[in-house]
């Protein structure tokens, strides 16, 4: 039996892992230490009052005969979830059919699953420094990997260059590790290259509930062209908190190689995934109620805040940065060595954070933090790295 | 861009969606008619009381700030429902380490997925008839697929055959569709035939609560040897209906290519899956507690007992047919063509079953029928089939 060697090919240790690593070995020397946390992208904000109540609702029905589900009706989801994510997009200006919209248990299976659908013979342009799934995923299946460099001068958002030639791209916006958030026009230039070439845009929007600026968009599907080239993931967990709740959606729209994408993608899901939990669906369809969004709303409004709040700080301080206005994420230059960094900011302030460099070659010399903790303990965390830096 | 070629060789299964025209053209012409649905194998009895309950709670956790809870520490789970699996496993006189068990949002999708790890250039050995998810994923991986053919001589339990070489191998048992249960000598050889060519086993424990009978294993682990050539796939649908609530594990022993395989499994999953529902982990588990366990035997006998009237009816009509003991599946034999016997059924007893035809070729002249209904229901099924055999 032959293994799949690709495999071989991935970089063995999850960054988090190393960092869970790192902050154990400190906290046995250091067992009183106060850490605060503003590594990992995980929110810490309890579920929205709505999205509670239809999760009890849901579970009683399964506890009952009468109101019992089995199987979802198909893997794509219930049609009640689909319609309000339709109705989620109009209200941002969007139009998506509810019909070209995907339920899943969240938007990083979705991310690593959709890679099953292309050749290994691609070439796969990602940005540098990025979220480590769609590197990994791609070199799990062997195929050529080319990096669009991202870095201070370009503000680490690339524009794409004519000259490199490609099938599929990642992008993600607002940007997961830099907070960086392309513009309408930026994207539409990614979008036009893509068109040009007829490669594939794999679009993460996986922190469209921060966005505030009027120029930056939350689907790539507000600008012309993408309905031609791209697919959208979108999730659950920043938008209403369900990272350990697990929902997510992608959206293929039926212009993709006439809708051809839509349905190897259905053949897919219905093959290797058995539909999201109905009780999931019912929690994200009230997270997407009128009710829903003001309360889920007032959370993010409370991690937009922290985000100011460090940003504010390295700016008074004169330190270079990403993101922080239309993300949960800072990215701050810290020079030299990323683990370096790290390692200071655990020792000296008992802050952790991510080193850059785990997020790619151009990631070093910078530094993630998040603003997914309390507004007291970032407030004391920024008070703290103040003080060291 | 080059799409997945492989896409194209998938039959395009209209198994299900054919029944439901059929069906939905018989009721048109027919408004009054009382179908009865022996037909697809989705569960219809409530959640335990006690999963109920324990999924109150984690829902309610998630909306406090005090107890709420991100992602899952690692994908494979937490601790608390591994540590539970490992007991049920014990309680059975099988020894599987927590650490062995990765948890996940169900077995179909670990099925699926775990074709990830191999090499497209394998040969797999997949009996007929089948659950088509064995045969879809390995065709849209491009593998070289092989056919155990199961019939009534071998009463649809295949032996290996000595001379045919294979790389990967999928065993079902209780099998789906036919119901029938390898015993333990008969499943030693089929792990002695995987170990002295270094084959694996893919073994689909799916139904495993539904066995009674003493020679037949609940997990492939009972066997000596299984530990070093098999991966076990579990479900928590059939044995606590949980088929729309979501939860499954897989078992990959430490023996197995030394660890390499649990690795890559591990791999996999963190890359390309963010870990079950916190909810559906404390549901999961409850059903796996002494009074879940006992509240969910309920459930499995009534289905049990539905099993076995239909099956002692067709015993008392001469009718040969496997399943029916230690399987919720009845697979009868109707001879000719299974499309016939379906709307024989239909219109003239108005039960609906499955044409066995839709399994794969050698489920030519047999059907399946399901013993997911009400009591009263089957019975009156029973009832009408009688009348018209």
């Amino acid at each position: 039996m032959k293994l799949n060697l690709n495999y071989d090919n991935i970089k063995k240790s999850y960054l988090f892992v190393e960092i869970a690593n790192r902050l154990k070995a400190y906290t046995a020397d250091n067992p009183g230490a106060d850490i605060i946390k503003l590594g990992i992208g995980d929110v810490t904000r309890p579920l929205a009052p709505c999205v509670v109540e239809a999760g009890m609702k849901a579970v009683a029905e399964m506890g009952d005969a009468k109101t019992f589900r089995g199987y979802s009706p198909d893997s794509k989801g219930y049609d009640f979830l689909r319609n309000a994510i339709s109705a989620y997009y109009k209200s941002n200006g969007v139009i998506v059919d509810a019909d070209e919209i995907h339920v899943s248990d969240g938007a990083k299976s979705d991310c690593g699953n959709i890679t099953d659908l292309f050749d290994s013979d691609n070439t796969v342009l990602i940005p540098d420094p990025v979220y480590p799934v769609y590197m990994d995923s791609n070199i799990m299946n062997g195929r050529n990997i080319i990096l669009s460099e991202c870095h201070e001068e370009n503000g680490f958002k690339p524009a794409p260059d004519k000259k490199v030639k490609c099938d599929i791209i990642y992008l993600c916006s607002p940007n997961n590790p830099t907070g960086a958030a392309f513009t309408r026009a930026e994207l539409k230039e990614w979008i036009d290259y893509a068109n040009s070439m007829n490669a594939i845009i794999l679009f993460d929007a996986a922190y469209e509930a921060f966005v505030t600026s009027e120029d930056v968009p939350r689907s790539i599907f507000e600008v012309e062209g993408a309905r031609r080239c791209a697919v959208e993931f979108c999730s659950f967990s920043k938008t209403a908190g369900f990272t350990g709740t697990r929902c997510g959606y992608t959206v293929v729209p039926k212009e993709l190689l006439d809708g051809k994408f839509a349905a190897m993608w259905e053949r897919r899901q219905s093959t290797k995934f058995n539909g999201t939990s109905y009780i999931q669906q019912r929690m994200a369809e009230a997270a997407y109620s009128k009710e829903g969004i003001k309360q889920c709303r007032e959370n993010i409004n409370v991690y937009k805040e922290n985000a100011k709040i460090i940003s504010d700080a390295l700016t008074s301080l004169g330190i270079y940065h990403t993101g922080g206005k239309d993300s949960p994420y800072i990215w701050l230059k810290c020079g030299g060595d990323s683990w370096e960094f790290f390692d200071k900011l655990l020792t000296k302030a008992n802050v952790v954070g991510t080193p850059g460099s785990g997020f790619g070659k151009c990631g070093e010399g910078f530094f993630r933090l998040t603003a997914f903790n309390t507004p007291s303990k970032t407030a004391e965390a920024v008070s703290r790295i103040k003080k060291v830096l």
